[in-house]
């Protein structure tokens, strides 16, 4: 893929975007779950990993497409978090992804890139791949759609019903 | 929208195929870490339940996107597999998902049904709820591209490197 | 799969929705262009159709996918747009369109219904159908996320900038 | 967005690769319609654009999202028929278009580079960027499925059916 890379330095609307996110992924709980573990973020970017471990399969030994998909989406979630104002949460609207090869690796690491941050909306590509004994391929992409949430708490509270759009 | 499904009756090209559904589905590592399970399978139709805990929230205590999306391309896979025949294998080529609203509830059901089955591809629709005291909701939409491998084994051997297509 | 559709009631907030949606219809000089009308419209749902001829053809002579995406497109707007209030004006976020079968007909009819309304964002699903003699066959399935622009014109004036969401 | 761009160099299947993509584009009536012509293609990848004009609009007088979409499926449709053997035809089995930004301007740019060349199964992205007085912003995004058809004719003759998968 020629392309011509040019880096949007994204300036993030609260100073404390680091730890909001860290906090944050430190409360998916599904994270833990499986494994997952934030490699790099900065404004506008996010890398989430994890190690490939049999209870992340599906029946032919491949990663399940729905991990794949879920290391994808909260990679996305992150980076557009990152560049959202205090006091808001991230909410996916939706996501399209298409698993290009098997999902074979050690490793699997999802990178996701703000194409595009507004007041309401944020549009992420995710890539993932798959690292075997130092070799990397590509193995699904992904283009996502993120609102914010403003004056909303990003805490355990589902029974309050803030998370309608 | 709320909709009547009158089912389109898919003639099976297996006559085992519930058998080899059944057994690809027990397989699948990642299914029995979420601890989902068949509740219906049909030719061209099933459906995927999970009871909600903890370990697939996301920071705000809401199933996280991620469960929601494997669990819908679960369903999918098993609609579209169920049609196929004996001696393949499905693969999910593409799916995209709306999170239509949050994911709080005590179980969720995947429903997805085949809208067109080709020798090659299979299309699948399908929908999440969540089902809380009773009371149903739509959670998440689903619109899935699925293809066939012909002469591949669904079983656990990702070194083979059948999987490309 | 064939489905009896069972129309969810949806109540307009603008009393004149009707005429705002056929106003703004008329307006879209690229429907004029390709000889396209509203067949149906009510709250939450538009039917929009158009007659084959040879200038919208791709190189094989099937309807360009790019037309069937404009029309499925135009007709989930439409639906959308029913149910936005007075003064708003409608920007399709995103969709994605399966091409289910080759677009052979005589007349084209893309018929889409809202899924979910909420104030900011609305969910449709669009089927578009080919007709030939008399026959009917589902050509694409598309699902398309739409937001509500409030205190925006629906007139064109494009320079005013109103548009970034 | 920060990338590292790696040019991937694909190997054309067919030496009378771009004669074939060129007198393909050629007869699709539909892009004589709108005006687009090929800017740039090479194996993998491909350049469409169009001029501004009135009846290509929607109702506030930006390019009609259908015809951004048409462009940039079409541009991702060539990029992939660039690297399909000879006596093949591409078809498209599904794209998700994100309209990122209003698509005012006065030419329009669909750039799209191949992310993986299968022997069945292509997958594309694709951009869409508006120009207005020498000012270039990104308008659009799309991630695309080709299938190849084999062995088909990428004439007109709809009648003959082939073109199910």
């Amino acid at each position: 893929m020629a392309e011509t890379a040019v880096s949007t330095v994204f300036i993030p609307r609260d100073p404390g975007w680091e730890k909001r996110c860290r906090d944050s992924f430190a409360g998916q709980q599904f994270m833990t779950l499986v494994g997952a573990e934030i490699v790099a973020i900065s404004p506008g970017h996010c890398t989430v990993a994890i190690r490939m471990k049999g209870e992340l399969t599906q029946q032919r030994g491949f990663l399940h497409g729905g991990v794949t998909a879920a290391l994808a989406d909260t990679a996305a979630g992150f980076a557009a978090y990152s560049l959202m104002p205090a006091g808001s949460s991230p909410l996916t609207v939706e996501f399209k992804i298409n698993l290009i090869a098997p999902a074979a690796g050690d490793r699997f690491i999802a990178s996701a890139n703000v194409v595009r941050s507004g007041r309401i909306l944020t549009i992420v590509e995710a890539d993932v791949s798959a690292q075997t004994k130092g070799e990397t391929k590509t193995v699904a992409k992904m283009l996502a759609t993120l609102i914010c949430m403003e004056n909303t708490s990003d805490r355990a509270a589902p029974a309050s019903g803030r998370g309608e759009v």
